[in-house]
């Protein structure tokens, strides 16, 4: 919205007072057969509830505004920046609207589906910019349906900027904000929340300051749950413009636009399109140091947080709005001097939680898609009921096959080049595919000095958690175990623990120890002799890229291995080994040698047909230690498969 | 069937070769949202299923018949019996049919209702037979979908006693055995599993052996899916009936009729009605000896021994059918004798199990019913719906009132005298109210040296887990905390422990320390200040009989108070502390003191006056000590409330 004009000044200033952000808040708990926890009370709540909430609770919070990106790889960029930046727990991002960019496409670089990625794959509270001028009401219809069935729930309603230098309001159609404010509610009902701009200094555009703060109240009146305001450059600004708009009749949340400024040329070009004028003692600091980046982001983040600093100790802001270009540091810097970037965020769950509202009673997954989360969402984006405390039935819709392997939010962080050097140039044998797993695990270089930074199974280096077990990892990958999954046994940590921990404080946290891996059928010949003498205490499923299955889970019942005890609740199981979802994963995990490392090399090449021979012939394996009281017995099966073999 | 008739020799001989027991037997499974984790495959098989299981498994099995008491006394007797013989594991019981007795009514005599009693309240696999001479196809079809309707699902079809001395044919009636079982399939598909009675010496009326082997085969072939023979002295006799069975292709399960000598008279009495001849040898020791109850009673458990024996290791033996004639020591004996009576029966969960075929996924429930099964069987029985994983939305079905406490299944065991004994024939003070619930929980006698050895609230002595905590309930019934339920904490004891466990072996098995008790505002107001100390790890909540409530439960979610892990599995969590159900149960509790206590005496009277007053001011208090793992602090939070009223 940095960049939005304001509705014309011939609107009519006549208000309605039917209703606005208080109309109808009707919960919206499913009534499933199960009852959902409310393990994390935020997956249950609007964004309105959720403001509301955190304000009662006298709990600070901030969110972060970003604009659809120009090319693919930047998409796969933003989604990375979304991961990182979501970490420290924005309460909403926005993705703002640009009518000339096809924003309501399916596009990957379009507004809609960068939205879309920020709820489903990202799990982030998210507002979708959407403008109304020079649209068709068929059009904004289309684009609000679709926002709704791809699970947005939030709308930030403008006008936009008219196409023409000519201004001209059309009859029928939609002039200004406040008219898509009326249709959203109108057609929609309560379904989204609504959100529009204000203007701390007026809009430019606006007969005056006050005809401009009646407008306001026009679409706050219309419907709009909240405003978010134009960036300014000095507290006083913003905290006469709340006054200005309380003693007007405008009660609901006003949130400060930030911007901290990052650089000569970008502040120069936000300036222009806002027609804001920048204070002279700002320009007496940057005019001298223009050509210094790193010191204009200094001084930009100093004045940043010196102005936010104000206006939390005004008591008149629970929430700070940070227009971020799409950029990190600063806004990070910024956040965590204010001391509200939560450096170590607690896990609701031991996975990351989407936030299509569709999927807001899921408690349970599979483990074999702890490291490609997306991948998961992906393929059961067409579910219609999630399970909810039992893995259960909601088990056999069939998965979706995952052929689109580029689809931007499931692709490789990393360029083709990035990925020969860490995954090999030319391979030899299959012992130097055991090298890359290896180094992935010690986070040593391989013999060409690149360290192995992810694999096609896991785009993140290796887990904290998984730390926990690298000396043993190191030890079988090796010897040709190559591990793709693992968790250490855990009896009854806090769930506070900073590594294991997850869920609300005062519970106890479990695991069963759990190891995924490739490997040979020679190995696994031997395998299956040690197995026998772990009989019940060791669940296996082993599996080749045929569907050759071997497994001893009773009744192919799932296997829960995590769960957590909290106080007053029932208990929660999230991840489970399922022998019927295992089948699903299979075929991604051996289609990912191909997909993601054999394509790297020339067809008939040797490397690639290294890829190709592990890809026919490896089986995967997974075990889990019943036993979870007792020390991990898993690295002894491995050590006696190996002793069984010499 | 022990005095059953054969149907008339004039029966076709033709046999149907089209199906018999073989035919369809569909899988049943509920497609409900979250699956059932075949915690014990038991609960989900049929019989002719569970037969075929252990058989496989080469596990020896028995089964237990009963005949429908007499008078109201008797049927509260014969299901205490119920819950002791069942306790020894037999993989069903049956109840016969006597058309004299008016079986199919609503009366609590009648073989229907007991059937119902045994199935659902009882959670034992049940036979009921079914006779059909004499009867209307209407009668019959009533019958069958009021059994269906109670839960019931299997059927002993038999012809039954014709009324008058000369037997007539009806044409268009049923006039045998196979016009039943027809019926049966014909009407109600493969519903119910069918038993059918066999004749190892042949039916007295039959014209031969050999037609009466085809009558069975003919049986057999219109559906019946089992045989259960008629008593015999001798195991060659049934050892040579199945073979002749077998050679004329009679392949399902054939299982022998054990009757174990229990008196002289019941002998003459049975062999008279089955037109039985007993064996010269059994005669000449049996009658020197014929007034001496115990010496025959020996003798013939020491018979019915060593015959078991023989046809247990002939190997064509899986199981046996005992003809208890409603007793239980002979019977118990020779199944001790013969190691097939579980001394230690593995709990698949900590409560016992329905049998009704709709509560076939149910695996939880409150911990307030604990004592009390068979009163929460029948105030849920209305639901359709039973909670599975998760306590749920189940809860929401209101509970059915209890009004009639005196339902002889859920009536005290102890007749009015001996409670007026146990719990005072005349009380002076609410403290000597403190003094019965004191003498429970210790066992010693009360001052007129009675024991008391049940409470309103609990109609058998103290549960051996209660025992860990019999010296702290002690001294706190001393001082007026009245418990009516506890538990200690567990902390992953293996799922075999003899007190704790339940479920598959290898498990482990948790619980939160839980007490539920009477007392009065008084302590009541010192309680709630000590537990502000407790807040986050004690849930409590605190009721009087007019509602009035008070918790910290969060979202007055339920909170798990005992779980399982065992290896291959999802978790399990059978029993929750659920604040709604509480209120329910609070109904009951409060009740109990005065439709079970206070009506002992009468009205007006001090004693009655003194339970009357603690039903009108006391409160019911639960608390859970969330933190499973430490030491429990319930009993520090009672001696802090102590504390400070002193």
């Amino acid at each position: 919205m940095v960049n939005e004009t304001q509705h014309s000044c011939s609107a009519s200033s006549s208000s309605k007072s039917d209703g606005g952000s208080s109309s109808g808040s009707e919960s919206s708990k499913d009534s499933s057969r199960c009852s959902t926890p409310v393990l994390d009370a935020d997956r249950h709540e609007r964004l309105r509830e959720k403001m509301r909430r955190r304000q009662d609770a006298g709990d600070k919070w901030f969110s972060l505004e970003f604009f659809p990106p120009r090319t693919a790889n930047a998409a796969v960029n933003l989604i990375s920046r979304f991961d990182r930046m979501g970490a420290g727990g924005p309460l909403f991002i926005d993705v703002t609207w640009h009518p000339a960019g096809d924003p309501g496409s399916d596009k990957e670089t379009s507004s809609m589906i960068i939205a879309n990625t920020a709820v489903n794959y990202c799990g982030l509270e998210t507002i979708l910019h959407m403008t109304c001028c020079d649209q068709t009401r068929d059009d904004i219809t289309g684009h609000l349906q679709k926002a709704k069935r791809l699970g947005l729930k939030n709308i930030m309603a403008l006008r936009g900027d008219p196409a023409g230098e000519e201004w001209e309001e059309d009859v029928d159609g939609f002039n200004h904000a406040v008219d898509l404010v009326k249709h959203i509610r109108n057609e929609f009902d309560d379904y989204f929340d609504i959100c529009v701009a204000g203007y701390p200094k007026g809009h430019p555009e606006a007969e005056s300051y006050e005809a401009d703060l009646r407008h306001l109240k026009e679409k706050v009146f219309a419907g709009a749950d909240f405003v978010i305001t134009q960036l300014f450059f000095r507290s006083e600004t913003f905290l006469k413009f709340v006054k200005d708009c309380q003693a007007i009749g405008i009660t609901c949340p006003i949130i400060p636009g930030i911007f901290p400024i990052q650089g000569y040329h970008s502040l120069r070009q936000l300036v222009k399109l806002s027609k804001l004028e920048v204070p002279q003692e700002i320009k007496d600091v940057i005019e001298p140091i223009k050509d210094n980046d790193a010191a204009i982001r200094n001084y930009g983040v100093e004045l940043a947080v010196s102005m936010c600093r104000e206006l939390l100790d005004s008591g008149m802001v629970h929430g700070l709005h940070f227009y971020t270009l799409n950029r990190e540091v600063a806004t990070t810097e910024v956040l965590k001097r204010l001391g509200i970037w939560k450096e170590d965020p607690r896990r609701p769950l031991p996975w990351a939680v989407s936030a299509h509202p569709k999927r807001r009673v899921e408690d349970v997954r599979p483990i074999f898609w702890a490291s490609r989360p997306k991948s998961y969402i992906y393929r059961t984006q067409e579910w219609d009921d999630f399970p909810n405390g039992r893995w259960g039935n909601s088990s056999s819709p069939a998965f979706g096959e995952l052929k689109d392997y580029y689809l931007f939010y499931l692709k490789s962080k990393s360029p083709r080049e990035e990925l020969l050097k860490m995954w090999g140039e030319e391979l030899t044998s299959e012992e130097s595919v055991f090298e890359v797993f290896t180094c992935y695990i010690t986070g040593e270089p391989n013999k060409n000095g690149h360290k192995v930074t992810c694999m096609p199974w896991n785009d993140d280096p290796l887990a904290t958690e998984t730390n926990l077990l690298k000396e043993q990892l190191e030890k079988v990958n090796r010897r040709g175990i190559l591990t793709i999954n693992s968790q250490p046994n855990i009896n009854g940590k806090p769930s506070t623990d900073p590594i294991v921990g997850w869920g609300p404080s005062g519970g106890y946290v479990f695991q069963k120890a759990y190891l995924e891996f490739f490997t040979s059928s020679e190995i696994v010949t031997a395998l299956l002799k040690v197995l026998k003498k772990y009989e019940l205490r060791v669940n296996y499923h082993i599996v080749n890229v045929k569907g050759q299955n071997i497994t001893n889970a009773p009744d192919l019942q799932p296997n829960a291995v995590t769960w957590g005890i909290f106080p007053g609740r029932e208990i929660i199981q999230p991840t489970v080994v399922d022998p019927v979802s295992f089948l699903s994963w299979k075929d991604e995990a051996f289609a990912l040698w191909i997909e993601q490392w054999a394509k790297l090399y020339e067809e008939e090449s040797p490397s690639r047909m290294i890829i190709q021979y592990i890809h026919d012939n490896y089986y995967l394996v997974n075990l889990v230690d019943n036993d979870f009281p007792l020390e991990n017995c898993l690295w002894q099966v491995v050590d006696d498969t190996f002793e069984l073999l010499n």
